[in-house]
């Protein structure tokens, strides 16, 4: 296929509306974000939701001031354009899904780029591990649970989780492999029984598809950057801007630097 | 109680004899050690053994020569006298207990030290885990499994398991905490399922006691130092000498040490 794989080249055939899509495998060993853009008035609970909840919402960059719509430490990004497709909600409803949001951009927006799951799902299959997602070309399956975030203002909610099913030996080696990399959800937060999470059905997940589990495998649980998406909702701020599901902000940032060791 | 703590005190003590039972929880902070004497003849094939199966049998010194009975970078160590109990074994079979090996020393024997559980279960309940035999008080259950060791030589046989059960949440933490400590057996190598590494009941252990495994808990297993006694008696070597279950040597060096990050 002829799709460029470098991440600059990417996003300007991105800003210039040539890839709308799900940006899945596409510049393979750099960083991709979750994206949240809110008014600066409700930036601060926003980021205190972030720090006191770093599993599910590991913030990396946030745009420098009330207006700014650069985020130069992961590259020459216009968070106005560079991402292929947003979804705008009003009062905390989805208005529309838009792939430029620079007719919609106001002097008190405030943008957050926070880790996702493609950075250590590449470090997995870096190591041998099988991804099934991956395998089986689907979205991850992800399921709200019963475990509490920690509140800030107006953001609150339970904890959604990601699932790959894994053999015992591979989780074991997950869990080593993902506590290297903190600032893309870190290492795992459960494994085994779902019920002990409140998930009553893994067939049944809240968002994304069903994965096939083996026998002998082991249902394993990373905290999930569709958390901040829910408690965004619960909130209803009067604008809220984020990316579309699977449609990330493309990084300069290598996913090997996340390493903190 | 008046038991002396630093390491050459209570070697001291033992060297007189007047220490000959189990050293766990002597010494607290300070690495313990399994011990296997070989005659020379065979001391090449159990070192390559060390090297082939470094998750039960991670060897951290060894005597200089043949008839050396001095491991200096343990510490001011005879190893004749300052193990508090040791086995003898001729032709694989258990001739005596005793206290003090000096009379049965010859110019051919080599000693090797390998790392022992007691230094992870300090940092995991340093980490605020509970350690299920240490709060009941018992051995900690070991079971034979299915997984084969790599054979060198004569040396050969099924890896042996430790046990611990956790919750998911603190067997994830246990994963990145023993990780840290390749030298005292490092990671579990299995969680969950018991009969997928071939362990019928967890209530009937191969060795040491059964602990209580509550509701929500797993059986977490960690490759185990009665390993390398079980492939030496195995392989029935003229003359074997280990420590006795339990009474270990105890070395100057820190577990913290042990850590390799």
């Amino acid at each position: 296929m002829n799709t460029p794989q470098h991440p600059q080249t990417l996003r300007r055939a991105i800003r210039a509306g040539e890839h709308r899509g799900n940006t899945s495998g596409l510049a393979p060993g750099y960083v991709q974000c979750n994206i949240v853009i809110l008014p600066s008035a409700w930036a601060g609970d926003f980021l205190r939701f972030c720090q006191h909840n770093p599993r599910p919402c590991p913030l990396l960059a946030s745009t420098g001031h009330p207006g700014d719509y650069t985020l130069p430490t992961l590259g020459d990004i216009d968070i106005r354009r560079d991402v292929p497709s947003y979804r705008v909600f009003r009062d905390g409803v989805l208005e529309q899904e838009i792939s430029d949001i620079s007719a919609l951009w106001r002097d008190d927006l405030v943008a957050f780029a926070l880790g996702c799951s493609f950075s250590f799902e590449e470090a997995l299959l870096a190591d041998g591990l099988e991804v099934r997602n991956v395998t089986q070309g689907l979205n991850v399956p992800m399921y709200r649970t019963n475990i509490d975030c920690v509140a800030a203002g107006p953001f609150a909610g339970k904890m959604v989780v990601s699932m790959r099913p894994l053999r015992a030996a591979d989780a074991i080696r997950a869990v080593q492999i993902c506590t290297r990399f903190p600032a893309v959800h870190g290492a795992p937060i459960h494994l085994g029984d779902p019920s002990l999470i409140g998930i009553g059905d893994l067939a049944m997940p809240d968002y994304g598809d069903a994965v096939r589990i083996d026998a002998h495998e082991i249902p394993v649980f990373w905290a999930c950057g569709v958390t901040p998406q829910v408690a965004l909702e619960a909130a209803r701020p009067p604008l809220a801007i984020t990316h579309s599901p699977g449609c990330m902000l493309i990084s300069d940032l290598r996913n090997s630097r996340l390493a903190i060791m």
